[in-house]
């Protein structure tokens, strides 16, 4: 039997910090650009929020699943990767925060060693620690694209139990090519290696990066994904989990004790933003004329050596010229400019004091305004380095 | 180092079975009461909707935290309890049952053991499961009222690592009376067992019972509490946890990492709701009249041994001269009369099989007419089990 231990301890995340300064600074009269944390700047698809205004005003709202929700987003694996995946599949959450808490709990248990990359979400390592398993980060650096790698997979002694996959990835935007996947997933297989493959930043992509659905390549991983990201309902808490067919009443056991239902309200829009292409689309456009106006002009502001950022919505830049303390480098910038960005410790505990992440999920204007107040601070900053050295 | 192990194999709601079966019948034209989940079958305060409306139609709605939700619930505890509270101890969650998973991990690891009523809400036994701690359940029955009591818990060898209390509790809706509270406080203290108190059901007391906050016992204690009852915002997905100052740090970085924010709509609605004081007491006035008029009514249908419904919206009771298959049972009285209950396998694996809980979160008219359906039917059960005797 398993003895009763220290409870553990977490990380905070420190881009929260950097969030409540900018907050206070716009409460002094100051004009902030939000460009620290994930989520778009648009609101819901205009049909969503229609159908929520009628719901509101006629349903009392109660626990609730909608399994026309659950059928539509089964279909949309059909749609965009043409994998069959059945309704009962589908396991609907409160965002994909609480579908990674079910799936771990799901697929391991406590003293698991779970592989994932670094620099990676925070809320990976942090969830795993909460949950007393550990994680074991591979160190993922320019020559591996910043991701995963099935050379780096095979070469781990022992075979960690599980593997932690994202792609699109945070905090880079970097895909990891189906060749890739694909020999991932082999050795997944070969090793014994359960797989939960993290898919919030599908469907935003750019130049041609295709980022297929794990599931393509191995059928027995766990899928999360949320309507945070793509759909633009960071604020409607609204995720789900694809499970194996021989877990769905595990995975629904636990919705139904760790969770309960998602909201109402989110299930009924999120049923209707499938059918907002057009608006979304315009949304990905947005996101791919801010990607390449950053990446015409960070290389003039001395950031050259940023993470191709095949998909998401971020930018991650080194800036080992510059700092060897990201934190302070970010509540800098955001005091001295009105910038907010997210320090690189919070993505990787090892390099990431060093790097910084840019999300740019605003409007093009905000981003444009954003270059021109980072040109002086950073030729400033350029300038005393010079004169340091 | 704990070793990787088994992952951990939680049970269904049984409910859930019948409440499915309920909306087939429902769905060949049946005439169904549903008295199976704990629900309200009422919606949100009109004002609360109101505000959500215009939420819906001018905020963006992304991750976000309302300071002023954190500071009106911290205020409750004043003015119902005489509590100091500081908003910062408030941690929002997206409905209590994420706030139990972040309290077990922030409280507990692996292999704790924790204390809990049985019978009890079956998510305490099996979030506790898939968090791979052991639920150690104390026999309750009628001469503890259902529920935990001091002398229960000093005679435990050795002393459990943790409580979790429930006061009204679910399924019984007994209320622990407060010198029976402070002496299992004082016992806590002694033996060093930490608490969790769920208090989803307070403000739903009748007859005078009065359920303080534990809080005002155990200032170490972890809150939980929704708001899905009282405030009748089941669908909404929005609770909260109440923690020690100094649990402050690691309780927000659960939330950060383990569920992020909980929906922005029901925070502002929510906040709303605490200003809607004369609709929800009437609801509570509703739940009173429906609570008299089964207690005056089961004893009629042969149904005697009762829990004290001090509090809640429920029923528990004992149907051992019935059955010794409450899940046939309530089949059986579903597919007869149109009534949906719970089966008490669900509240205790033990005893569980000669009980059945009926919610009376419906109106009153549905109670009298459930009434009406379950008098001849409770007749002819009693009657067939002469006959076989």
């Amino acid at each position: 039997m398993v003895r009763a231990g220290m409870t553990a301890r977490i990380d905070q995340f420190h881009a929260i910090a950097v969030s409540t300064l900018a907050h206070r600074l716009a409460g002094e009269g100051r004009s902030i650009i939000h460009m620290e944390f994930g989520q778009p700047s648009t609101g819901a698809p205009a049909k969503a929020i229609e159908k929520a205004q009628h719901v509101l005003a006629t349903d009392p709202m109660g626990y609730w699943e909608s399994q026309a929700l659950k059928a539509r987003i089964a279909r949309s694996y059909a749609d965009s990767d043409g994998l069959s995946v059945e309704p009962q599949q589908i396991i609907l959450t409160c965002g994909a925060s609480p579908a990674l808490v079910m799936a771990l709990t799901l697929r391991f248990a406590p003293g698991a060693r779970v592989a994932l990359a670094r620099p990676g979400y925070v809320a990976y390592r942090n969830t795993l620690r909460s949950l007393h398993m550990e994680p074991v980060e591979l160190e993922c650096g320019p020559d591996e694209r910043f991701n995963i790698t099935a050379a780096a997979l095979a070469a781990m002694e022992p075979a960690p139990d599980g593997l932690i996959l994202a792609s699109p990835a945070n905090p880079t935007g970097t895909v990891i090519p189906p060749e890739e996947m694909a020999a991932i997933a082999q050795v997944c297989r070969a090793r014994g290696i359960r797989v939960i493959s993290d898919e919030i930043y599908h469907g935003l992509t750019y130049d041609g990066a295709q980022a297929r659905s794990t599931l393509a390549f191995d059928p027995d991983a766990v899928i999360i994904n949320s309507f945070s990201k793509y759909f633009s309902m960071a604020g409607w808490r609204l995720g789900w989990m694809v499970v194996p067919l021989d877990q769905v009443d595990q995975a629904r056991a636990r919705m139904g004790n760790l969770t309960l239902t998602p909201p109402v309200l989110s299930q009924h829009a999120g049923l209707v933003a499938f059918d907002c292409g057009d608006e979304l689309e315009g949304h990905v456009r947005t996101y791919a004329r801010n990607r390449q106006i950053l990446l015409d002009a960070l290389p003039e502001l001395g950031l050259a050596r940023i993470a191709p950022p095949d998909g998401a919505f971020y930018i991650w830049a080194d800036i080992a010229h510059l700092t060897d303390d990201s934190m302070a480098f970010c509540l800098k910038l955001l005091e001295d400019t009105g910038i907010a960005t997210a320090p690189g410790i919070d993505f990787d505990p090892v390099e990431g004091h060093h790097f910084f992440r840019i999300s740019f999920a605003v409007s093009t204007p905000l981003v444009e305004e954003a270059i021109a107040r980072m040109k002086p601070w950073f030729a400033a900053r350029l300038a005393e380095r010079a004169v340091g050295a």
